[in-house]
């Protein structure tokens, strides 16, 4: 009988567990599903036979060592900083680890220790990353194979609410932490377009989108990553001319929430003076010049070139209540602080809404001297607000690559992330079992 | 006799050296004036009989503390964040102090200490700071005095090229630390009006001017410095509806800068991949999106909204040479670190120009019911490029106090800013020997 410990049983281990829990009598596995809350972890077990529910805090070393100890895997989905502690007893127990979550450098200096223990240390095993890197690379490696010269790749992906349950007019409902969205874009963006560097200010970033749509689900916008050039050497596409990475939103979204940027409201560098007693309307104001006769609402038009006679834009504001006289309660609180409690409000899923992973690759190539585009994409809705579609996209990958360490087909020791075609293929392949799959088309090329 | 060491002998300490070189007869004092240049320190003195240069290192504790000791006030011209060494020093051996700069918290701290040693330590007494404090105050005061309400103080001051040296489309060129220029206003403005905080993030900041008018010398606007605020107890105005401090260009410059800050061109937070190879053109290309048919210029147009028939504001740029193929030569270079490498080409003085220094103060307050508004301006014009504007608005000061402190006319112990009558009174009326004079003028109120 082969042991797993899961450590976290939040949000995004829903789909995870629910997989290792129906492949536990099959594949003669014993799991262990360890949390902080007892309780949460009682939940996710929900009294399987070939489970068991600890309380337990990563920080106390012997009771993490122990545990590490008497299993055979460990699938970490804590907090990103929090994995590097868990993959030092994993090399010292010679234990095999996942997680979801972005290799961090003190990660990748594992990689000898974990090579010299026979373990592997599979990280980046989610949606984003993870999902990307498999379907990503299946195309990239189909292109070379073909011989054609790869040109361009961008790739987006986006949490967004299910069309079905997408009815307010920005098209948006907070499905995953509200804190990354307020935040999403702050420094500067880098990618690269026909072989020349771009840079885009946070301040512009929003309206420098890229539309997109997906058969069957209509129109989408994209906005830069912050970096996407460190993707040039792990995807082996260095020398390619054009290379972007994005997150994607409806359309009308980005043009919006850049009214957001531009008045300063996504600030978290300073605290604003009385933010417990200031309402919504004069949180708004704080950020429009003093003016004896003109509205709140009038003001916010003007500055930020809001046209009266498309209504369609300021509606999205005034549908969030920003103009309105409602205390704002938070004590010593930043810009983004006060934006996010204000959208919370009105962002918030509710009970019977289902939330929506898309992604969306662009390559462009060139096969026998002829130019070729082939896009590629995913959607997946979530079944409900247990089983969401993050919990899919993030769960399932995770969930397939430990059956595939512990049956022996990922075999090779080291510090991982999956991009190879014997660790994409079968994941794919199975991922495709629960209704995510990828949608590929060869498209007339465009031209920017 | 009395003993005065100047520490520092760089741009701005020449009319401070001065003074002290012609008063130093008549007054019985002896000047050492020490400098990690024995040279500039030579230059400085001029082989006059009472006075002597030094090769001085300030991280040198031994020498610091002997030379101290040996004299009977300190002037520290040393960038500010080397001042507090000395002040310590100064406590220690019990001699009085005077520096240009802003008092920082760990000076403020000395104050008990100072107070028992029996020492001034006096700060903020150059320009901005330091004049402004005089002006402002001394107006105040009178406000107060007179039984009239203040209700809004605002002041800029700004160091510009005079205007028979102004022959540039910017009316602009650097006078001062050209990487201060470039990093001007990063941040987030704040500031109070009529009784609202406000709040201008730095995209905005350069399109959020005020213009102001002073006789004889035209028209300047106004940008917001990061934090008006602090001044409020300082100059005792707390619960004043409206203070706002700002710096000055000539009208038309923030428009334009602002380019550069909407481009993204003044980031200083990354690395340029390639900045050493890239042109001018190339560096500006690196912000604008990829388009296979339009030129750099044209792009630059269309994502800047930059008139094509309104060409004043093209010009600015063209005539910097920011289109051309010219090779930048800097290694790993910051994009605000490449635009200053630009500029510097273009902004430098020529040797016959002058530089000019502006402050204008404006305050509005009720006095027996009627509205009232004061203007106070300040221009003070270099007389070459040695005494220039900012070293005799700098230097003066600093010397008049010293001077004061010796014969014992400000005489309480204590670390201080010149905000008292008994400092701002006798230091204003002898700057005006100097030519530095405020011309104040009561105007119709306007509002806002």
């Amino acid at each position: 009988m082969k042991k797993l410990l899961v450590i976290g049983a939040g949000r995004s281990t829903s789909s995870l567990i629910q997989y290792l829990l129906f492949n536990a009598e099959i594949e003669n596995w014993f799991i262990t599903v360890a949390d902080q809350s007892k309780e949460l972890a009682m939940e996710a077990i929900n009294s399987h036979t070939k489970a068991k529910a600890i309380a337990f805090d990563v920080n106390n070393e012997e009771e993490r060592k122990r545990l590490i100890d008497e299993n055979d895997i460990i699938i970490s989905m804590l907090p990103a900083h929090m994995h590097i502690s868990v993959a030092k007893d994993c090399v010292k127990y010679k234990k095999h680890m996942v997680t979801a979550s972005y290799v961090s450098n003190e990660m990748k200096a594992l990689n000898k220790e974990a090579e010299a223990a026979g373990i592997i240390i599979m990280n980046e095993i989610g949606v984003d990353p993870g999902i990307d890197h498999l379907s990503a690379m299946r195309v990239i490696d189909e292109i070379k194979d073909s011989g054609a010269e790869l040109h361009a790749f961008e790739t987006f992906t986006g949490g967004l609410v299910a069309p079905e349950s997408d009815n307010n007019p920005w098209n948006y409902k907070f499905t995953w932490n509200p804190r990354n969205v307020v935040l999403a874009g702050q420094g500067t963006a880098k990618f690269i377009q026909e072989g020349q560097y771009k840079y885009i200010p946070y301040h512009k970033l929003f309206r420098r989108t890229e539309v997109m749509e997906i058969d069957g689900y209509g129109k989408f916008e994209g906005y830069a990553n912050r970096d996407s050039l460190s993707y040039l050497k792990i995807y082996d596409l260095e020398g390619i001319p054009t290379m972007y990475r994005g997150t994607l939103r409806r359309p009308g979204y980005c043009r919006a929430w850049d009214v957001f940027v531009q008045l300063g409201a996504t600030d978290d560098s300073y605290i604003m003076d009385g933010s417990e007693e200031m309402t919504h309307r004069q949180f708004i104001n704080s950020f429009l010049a003093y003016n004896q006769t003109d509205s709140v609402e009038l003001k916010f038009k003007h500055y930020l070139n809001i046209p009266q006679d498309e209504p369609e834009l300021f509606n999205k504001f005034e549908w969030l209540g920003i103009f309105e006289h409602t205390k704002i309660g938070l004590k010593n609180a930043t810009p983004a602080q006060i934006l996010q409690h204000i959208l919370e409000k009105k962002w918030k899923l509710d009970k019977e809404d289902k939330d929506m992973i898309v992604m969306w690759h662009r390559f462009r190539f060139k096969l026998n001297g002829e130019d070729k585009e082939i896009h590629s994409s995913m959607v997946v809705k979530g079944d409900d607000q247990k089983y969401t579609a993050m919990a899919k996209t993030v769960g399932l990958p995770v969930a397939i690559a430990t059956k595939m360490i512990l049956n022996g087909t990922i075999s090779t020791p080291g510090v991982h992330i999956p991009i190879s075609k014997e660790i994409y293929t079968p994941i794919l392949n199975e991922l495709e079992n629960y209704g995510i799959n990828f949608i590929e088309k060869e498209v007339d090329p465009s031209f920017y």
